[in-house]
């Protein structure tokens, strides 16, 4: 079969760290998505095509674009002998912590391969895609990235082999998150971090993350909410996101098993039970506005899917 | 049935933190094994009855005593109208590392238990073994106690509910320990530890905890081999344990999934495949020589009980 010449694929919105998991845990929110078309082009290399969605502007230099980075990448390693033109449509807030830039960088790549006459597995994407992240965070946290390629709850071990390990998700769950009118620097919200920590405190929070993995292990929901929580980064984030405290705190008071930051803010997500779902989301949302803070507020189920080809 | 007048229960050594999961987890070591002997006596109240096995010679105060203290702590909440005179033959060593005065403790709670005419539940002698165990350290730290009392693989969550969780043992694995000629005060091990951890150590040691629990929970080997390091403690507690180095590399070169120190040491740990057990153990004691060290090597498979009433 001929290889297409034009493919569209998607990628959903990830929450990186999942409030225990900072820097190793991530799952896909796929109540956002953003949508990349790689139309195969004569001259090698990658150029911006159209931009649509939430933005109508990207950066059109692969160095400072996720999507065109990733796919290069892509294309040199394959040595193709043409290129291609990556359009976006963007589904996925910037500057989030939605993982915004990861959902760009993973659907390009993923369109992209499909192009190719040899396509890569999906496992063997992960490095182009984390190289497209790049332009967004250097060095790019691999959180975001894993989840939106493969779906679900994800643990990254760089290095590791296998790098991605897939953790069953609670049955039962939805995740729902709020994302304030508020923008808040990536950068700034991981140089804001204290360099160490107390090992009270590490102790504390490596009893946290065994609760919430065997909890996941065991489909354990007590273990889960019990582990769900962040003692590590949230205390020091959650002063920069107007609203954190009351959105959280009328979250869990509608039945959330736990709310965090996701990734590094300013979104706020929490875990709930299906049927608490639509009163924690409205939660969230009550609790930003609480504060003089609006907020659009989304729900997705926790075993999600990762980046998808459409057409 | 009228309540038996003497009771004999066994408690496993035990190995704190594995490693990987500093003062979280503990797993027994059945190669080793106190044995308690408790006798009703009309006066309220503990005293000390027979001392033999590795030591001839044990505090007769309950302040000071593991096994009494934790026997009298479980008399008074039972209000117990009778008292018990505690023997104990030691086969577990003091000041290894291996959770010897736990399971003094856990044997004596677990043989006072078992005179009363109402017997409290195994999940709710832990208390009273901790309390037990606080005569030799406060506060005393949970993990040997609870996999002395428990058995296998447990995770502690003090004030968690509930407070032990069971993590199932990878299958076919033994685990193999060398306890050195070498006393190490336990205080002053813990005493050395660094207060606060670099974030990015921080980081290291989740993706380690986190490999090992979801390795146990899918018994994945390679999971498990990944994350049976100690970044955290092992680095500042190595230099205490003349021997260490040279006892753990020989361990690992003789394919050892993970070696690390047992609790705060001194003895050396190691979780090796059935097959490779022998070989191990014997590197353990190699590594050691070679250091001029002697040692006392034995060997468990992981799926140990924990404590027994034997008669």
């Amino acid at each position: 079969m001929a290889s297409p010449d034009s493919v569209t694929a998607t990628a959903p919105a990830s929450i990186g760290n999942i409030g225990v998991g900072f820097d190793i845990l991530g799952q896909s929110f796929t109540a956002l998505k953003d949508t990349v078309t790689a139309r195969r082009i004569p001259e090698t290399g990658v150029r911006l095509g159209s931009v649509d969605g939430l933005v109508s502007k990207l950066p059109d230099e692969p160095q400072r674009n996720t999507a065109l980075r990733g796919a290069l990448a892509l294309l040199e390693d394959a040595k193709a002998d043409f290129g291609a033109e990556i359009s976006v449509t963007k589904g996925v807030p910037l500057s989030a912590g939605l993982g915004g830039s990861a959902s760009s960088a993973v659907a390009a790549v993923v369109a992209v391969n499909a192009l190719l006459p040899e396509p890569y597995s999906t496992a063997q994407l992960f490095e182009f895609a984390l190289e497209g992240e790049t332009a967004s965070s250097d060095p790019p946290p691999p959180d975001n990235v894993a989840a939106a390629l493969f779906g679900g709850i994800v643990f990254i071990r760089p290095g590791g082999d296998p790098e991605l390990v897939e953790i069953p998700p609670p049955s039962g769950l939805v995740c729902a998150a709020a994302h304030p009118d508020a923008e808040l620097d990536t950068r700034l919200s991981r140089s804001i971090l204290s360099r160490t920590v107390p090992l009270a405190r590490v102790v504390e929070h490596s009893r946290d993350l065994a609760s919430f993995i065997i909890g996941c292990c065991r489909d354990d929901l007590g273990l889960v909410a019990d582990g769900l929580r962040d003692c590590l980064i949230e205390p020091q984030r959650a002063g920069l996101v107007h609203g954190f405290t009351e959105a959280k705190a009328q979250a869990m008071a509608a039945g959330a098993l736990g709310c965090s930051l996701s990734g590094s803010g300013p979104t706020v997500f929490a875990w709930a039970r299906e049927a608490d779902g639509e009163a924690v989301a409205a939660a969230l949302k009550s609790g930003f506005a609480e504060a003089g803070v609006g907020s659009r507020v989304y729900a997705a189920p926790l075993t999600g899917a990762g980046a998808e080809i459409v057409s």
